[in-house]
């Protein structure tokens, strides 16, 4: 059954069905980026529910110790709060400037398409947590490299990152220094 | 056991449990607004379960015939896949202008504070559907009523809207034409 992968050939045709919804939209959302729609997988339960099982089997498994996960705006939201939910963590949410209230941390970043500015509420962590981040794409890493930075400037460690789908050809995981675990390559 | 309410008793204990856990900031994100913050609740897995699956057990006995679960983002995104998954429903996001791809459908609208716009994909739902639209919190109501246009738009009914917060003296459920189920009243 696709929704609850077993052992691992049914885990890879559970995601092979998984990457077989994602979309190609190019030019979008300027010319010469060829966007990754993820939209169909969430309209499709067993494939939300086969990300969501593979994804937290995998940090149940390498990343045992884990505290807390850690979700990008906006689109980290969607299946980081499934993953922490299926583990019994925390789910800590990393912002767009100016969407937290009270005291943050905060980091510049540049990505495929534009600059922005991430922050972190100042007591989301506990200095010294173990954390894994979540995010939907990995495309240059730019997003990657400024959540770790705002993991660490609350005084925690990023012991993985675990992305759906990577843009291969933009070699992004290169420039994230702690390892990431990809679901989907295109 | 707060994490899986059984009856009513349980589900108003855990519900009150997970009011204790929201924030007042003042003044946030501008004068005079008092900001209802949310971050602790996704901190307590357990406040993470007793939301999901009292907002799904809302849907199954009230709004049985649902065939789509429609998110705002980016709050909603929060805790609309959880209770799609839960429903084993699909989840349909709506999203601020520019971020989906493909053909869209559109609406402008006016919130507690500013401007924005709001586009759901032209194929996201099928023409008939029945709709339930989940967000975490009603203000003046702007952001539903916008949501709940954007489905019509699509062609398709808002039975419901469920929200995890009221701020009450604002009076945001006159301005919704359909049933709004609030979880927690301020």
């Amino acid at each position: 059954m696709a929704s609850t992968p077993g052992n691992v050939c049914d885990q890879d045709k559970a995601i092979e069905h998984v990457k077989s919804l994602i979309r190609d939209f190019p030019d979008f959302p300027k010319p010469g980026i060829i966007f990754k729609d993820i939209c169909p997988i969430l309209k499709d339960p067993n494939a939300v529910r086969t990300i969501t099982e593979v994804i937290a089997e995998h940090i149940r498994k390498n990343v045992p110790n884990t505290q807390a996960i850690v979700g990008l705006e906006a689109r980290g939201f969607l299946f980081g709060p499934l993953v922490a939910l299926n583990l019994n963590l925390p789910f800590i949410p990393v912002r767009k400037a100016g969407k937290l209230p009270g005291k943050t941390v905060q980091t510049c970043y540049s990505k495929e398409y534009g600059k922005d500015i991430f922050e972190l509420q100042e007591d989301a962590l506990t200095p010294g947590q173990h954390v894994v981040i979540i995010d939907d794409l990995i495309a240059t890493g730019g997003t990657l490299v400024a959540a770790c930075e705002l993991v660490k400037q609350a005084g925690c460690q990023v012991k993985q990152c675990v992305v759906l789908v990577e843009l291969e050809d933009l070699n992004g995981k290169e420039n994230v220094d702690v390892p990431c675990h990809v679901l989907i390559k295109f």
